[in-house]
């Protein structure tokens, strides 16, 4: 039978920004970051209201904002559980269309919230971190991003195709802890992505010699995250995304080259154009100043855990 | 100034069999087998003399008896020493051109072989561990197997191209802890099998997802084989290189098929024809019976060290 949340419950998610397609880990590997959106949801009699501060406040309800709503309601539909009405206060850090996930972070953040307020209901109805990676996951198509946000930490995340025509993508990740003496550095340029467009620019084929370089890479990247941040270098080097994106991405390709001829183990953020640095050591100052005058924003950001609900 | 080696030093090196191309881990992801080969050494005035015993007993000097000879004169190359004469017993157990690895055991025995001459001589000639695996791994062309034998556990092996035309591949292995759960069983089929000829059958080209598909289960592996062998059977899956050769190997893929309708995480071992399993609980009697049935040598293997000299 299914119960109805009473008006006047409230959740807050606070949600990390993540990273993806890092390095050899095409639709593989994803980190979380700690820069957060945070969603407040409340349960009313009626209607919905949606205020949006910061990023992407001027886009109302057509931007990630509605996608939170979205992600709210089928949180509440899979756990079976109906409401009246939503007020809906969105407090948005992550920049949009740059590579840091902002729409998974959407997505896991709208999910979070519903299951929070399921949970204040009944908690048996509760939906799993599998099902929070499943869902968030089916509202990109591929799960890093949205599983980094669910899980935390670094993750190795996987899909297998339906074996009945017309159901979704089953989706699936696993939390790795990254090293602690890997620091991370985003330059977030000022330009937005379109990861539609990004990807349109990959190939069909590609030649057995790159599928099996990035097979390497992307093993040894796991190693490296992890145990062996010595390694990181040849563990980010891929053949199979980043070049095929360089001509969309100048700025972005440039400063990639640019930190690794520094011995930076520096990536395309997702589909960019942030530009990602792995290393052991900070940023120097003359790299950092030199990609401000370049008008990118330069973050430094912890490992963050995967969303929480209060 | 090149030193001599003085008659009558002796070294046992004892070499472990390897596995490679584990699932989605084409040229990547290796083991090292219980499985091992005993090479003794020991200088003499001048001449050559080889025995073998066992696997390849036959085959003298054409078989990969004289590839240990090749690896121990490469190896005293190296190390910058010379020597009058050696006499080299070889007792070989794994079993040839079967997908264990033998070729490459034959290379890293002798290397290290060499190495312990070398030692014995003066210990700051000997060669790292990584020139070992630079050394054994030229002798294939490919890591995974050589690698595995060196370092032993498994490894997760990659290289780079040289940046100087004509000189070798820089080969480059980091080893990982396999699960204490994970038992492995090769079953050993009688029929040779040709890596030049398998390799041969790979594709040019394959399909950006495929090598996105690897990519993932490549990155899954190396946590599944450390940490969740609960997740073997996803990690093992591939798509660039055992499907290509399947019909060159009929019987090993109808096992592979067989075995992972069990839930066993089977693959095939090197370019075949062995079929290795990987699994949380013993091979099922009435498979190890069916196999045995069909031909096939049934072996339980430990997870080995790398190569050891005495």
């Amino acid at each position: 039978m299914t119960q109805t949340l009473p008006a006047g419950l409230t959740v807050t998610a606070r949600v990390p920004a993540s990273t993806a397609n890092i390095g050899p880990g095409f639709d593989t590997l994803g980190l979380a970051l700690g820069y957060f959106d945070e969603i407040t949801v409340t349960t009313t009699e009626a209607g919905l209201t949606v205020r949006v501060e910061g990023e992407g406040a001027d886009d109302v309800p057509c931007g990630p904002s509605h996608l939170v709503v979205r992600a709210i309601e089928r949180g509440l539909e899979v756990a079976g559980v109906w409401v009246g009405g939503l007020d809906v206060y969105c407090r948005n850090v992550i920049p949009h269309s740059r590579g840091l996930g902002s729409s998974a972070s959407a997505a896991v953040g709208g999910l979070a919230a519903a299951n929070g307020l399921v949970s204040k209901l009944d908690p048996a109805l509760a939906l799993s971190q599998a099902q929070l990676v499943q869902l968030s996951s089916e509202f990109e198509g591929h799960p890093d991003n949205a599983s980094a946000s669910v899980l935390g930490g670094a993750v190795v995340s996987w899909y297998e195709e339906p074996s009945e025509t017309g159901e979704p993508r089953q989706f699936f990740a696993t939390r790795l802890e990254v090293h602690p003496d890997i620091r991370i550095v985003a330059l977030v340029p000022a330009e937005h992505s379109s990861t539609a467009l990004t990807r349109s620019l990959l190939p069909e084929l590609v030649p057995h010699a790159d599928a099996a370089f990035n097979v390497s890479r992307a093993a040894l990247a796991v190693v490296a995250l992890t145990e062996r941040p010595e390694l990181l270098m040849a563990a980010t080097e891929d053949r199979l995304h980043q070049s095929q994106r360089a001509a969309a991405l100048p700025l972005t390709t440039r400063w990639v080259a640019l930190l690794r001829e520094h011995g930076i183990a520096a990536v395309v953020s997702g589909a960019g154009p942030t530009v990602l640095a792995l290393a052991k050591q900070p940023l120097p100052d003359e790299l950092r100043l030199a990609a401000e005058a370049e008008g990118m924003v330069v973050l430094d950001l912890e490992v963050a855990d995967g969303v929480q609900v209060h």
